[in-house]
């Protein structure tokens, strides 16, 4: 296994399955451990650097938490203006700097491979919370971590990925840690933002069961896990194709209970109007306990990579 | 009394004068333990997030540091720049996502009933740090324990309450508080500004003496509470008429002087020109006292709804 | 020697030999505990107040990272947007405000004197972390404490300090510290750039020996310390002008590795192109260390203001 002390979170490729089991195994016992006290006092006198060039208060606030449950302090900003960058400061040194206040860093920045550079200019681990259209390596992990939970197990699971499957790296991360479980993946997306030619190849390569198709209910009868994402309509050239796909994209209650009601309903959220508000109730609606899945996972890794945990 | 573990705090009308008291008392030991040490252990590893859609640097900071003071910790954002609001997030989902990782949430939103739909969407208690034009309990709250502890006790004091009473909220969610107490109010304004109609009639029906004026050194004479408030320049047409009327609403230590040395002034602040600086100095000026009770009364809250105190 | 409890930390010519002296030794201490655990808990339960009118990210987290290294707490805004200035409150009073929340106040603010006015609107004690033009004393202090933890003594050695002497208020605090001491100081700048000619009649009459040349390689022969600068753009009528200057003064690994290779590099940060990044990799290249010793230098300031060290 990973020695994780030190370690850079960087992509999903990056874990093994003992890895991946690993990091959820410690996610686990923390969230047992809070059932039955707000905090805990692992890291008291530790500082995290949370560094959000690009603004997020769903990962920035889940970053937060997890430091602060785990006794720790948090300095940061929470978006690009007045950082030292518009000084002209490189993305390096301004990384340099902060990494000789704190401990750890969490980082989100609107440029692909912009985690990468700065776990390089960096002495202390970095976590990277999103970089641009790249990775965002712990949302695929609470996304697996809320799997494993909601279903027992992720071996042997149908799971269906929804919507804009072209741009969306919560996705695109997902399916490189699925590819370690004995599980099918059916892709469902319009034609224009299908799942690129080359991670579907690689899956397959990797001995993954893949299917394709654009018919959403026809993926939810198989489905175990669908997990729902959010089609853009800046994507669209033509306003009108956008308008017509949008509408076979949302995931109602209706549909739910009559295709599939005990499917686990996944969604990286935030959620505009394609799973609506009346979906919310049902018992495997699983996105708000997804969220709170963020925070022990975040918890897990920030303790791993500084070896406060085995 | 009102029970208030996992109570949300939403508007002044929803506590009876018993429950007033003992957030006062609470409030009260709060403050005497602050005297002999800088900050209690009672919230260690809880978390608050504190989610000012509005920006209001005085009341966030004081939530954040009544909540340092109690051992918590605080996870937040200070303006709406960057929320998942402006991805087209519902404000009910935006706060079921922050339900997840805290204990309390304390808001601030620009629109009326917010707060409400917020307490709706989340499990964990919401107390309302202003709602646009609406409600604003937690100042009211503050305003009642700084007159109790200047003057000893509420009953049988006279407030005025002096300025823009149409629009005010502060002085709306006071009166709520102000109507459980044998005083006698007096509200000094100018026509287009006085206290709407059904207010004065919902006093009068419970039992309170209420006078009305335009003479604030008549009022002032009568005093033993002032509550001093700003005349905003937005409100009036004509701006020949708010000139004429700002100068005949300052309050100067002058005139406190000459018509009443000892009675209590207040003001919610920011003050910018109601009240001279020369006001500052006197003993029973008490409005940076009244920042400083801010402190102690929403310790008091945030111990009450997270059920920490009895 | 000064007593430090309940001090306001406004400008470099505030201290003595003892009282610099005194700081760099409560300093060292700090840095000496930190090397053993992550941090302290000497401000258990106080707070700090860090207002930033205007951004800097480096000098926020700095004073950030201290006081939560310190054990303390931290509350604050990171630009003027949305503080009650906006909404016409004089300085004065939103800093008596803040001073009914916190033990301690950070400051950075554009305009010259300020942190003076806030000084004496506040109890409190409060640290300036730059007013405009004006001060920046912790700067100052960090940069003095650096030189003596990299040259074991400041007394003895020759400083350079290179770059916009005219404008650059790092500079200007810096002599303020180092006229106690029995150093050379050799300015570097272009003639429209030079040290105000009170600073260097200042110092003289203080019996420093001062030069001043336009010439970055025989300041830099002459070196145990090279003070860098950034030559802002902005400064010039002439573009073609700028460009000229700007190459004349750029330090390049060659440079320092051919005609002082042991000179102790330092920068106030951020570094655009005054510094080539080959740089960085010498041992004797401080500028990182530079920023570390900020939090320690900034850690004794709080504590021996709040009187918890003696």
């Amino acid at each position: 296994m990973t020695n994780f002390k030190g370690l850079d979170i960087l992509d999903g490729a990056q874990f093994s399955r003992e890895d991946l089991e690993h990091v959820m195994a410690v996610a686990a016992d923390f969230r047992q451990q809070l059932a039955q006290q707000p905090g805990l006092d692992l890291l008291k006198g530790y500082v995290m650097g949370t560094l959000f060039f690009e603004a997020s208060t769903r990962t920035r606030l889940s970053f937060e938490t997890a430091m602060l449950r785990l006794g720790g302090g948090v300095v940061g900003f929470a978006s690009a203006a007045g950082t030292s960058t518009s000084k002209g400061e490189s993305l390096a040194d301004t990384i340099r700097t902060v990494d000789q206040y704190v401990d750890v860093i969490a980082m989100r920045h609107p440029e692909i491979g912009s985690a990468r550079v700065a776990a390089e200019a960096a002495q202390v681990p970095v976590i990277n919370g999103g970089d641009g259209a790249g990775q965002h390596p712990t949302q695929a992990l609470l996304d697996l971590f809320t799997i494993r939970s909601e279903r027992a197990q992720v071996d042997g699971t149908t799971i269906v990925l929804c919507g804009d499957l072209k741009n969306g790296r919560t996705v695109h991360a997902g399916v490189e840690l699925y590819k370690h479980y004995d599980c099918k993946l059916i892709f469902v997306a319009p034609e224009q933002l299908k799942m690129p030619a080359d991670i579907t190849a690689h899956l397959r390569a990797h001995g993954v069961t893949v299917e394709e198709t654009t018919d959403m209910a026809a993926a939810l009868a198989q489905a175990d896990v669908f997990y729902m994402t959010r089609i853009q309509k800046e994507r669209f050239a033509d306003p009108a194709e956008y308008e017509r796909l949008k509408g076979s994209y949302v995931l109602t209650r209706e549909l739910i209970e009559r295709v599939r009601p005990n499917a686990t309903i996944l969604h990286p959220l935030p959620r505009v109007d394609e799973i609506t508000t009346d979906v919310d109730a049902l018992s495997n609606a699983a996105y708000f306990r997804q969220v709170q899945n963020g925070v022990t996972v975040r918890m897990a890794l920030i303790a791993l990579v500084l070896g406060k945990v085995e």
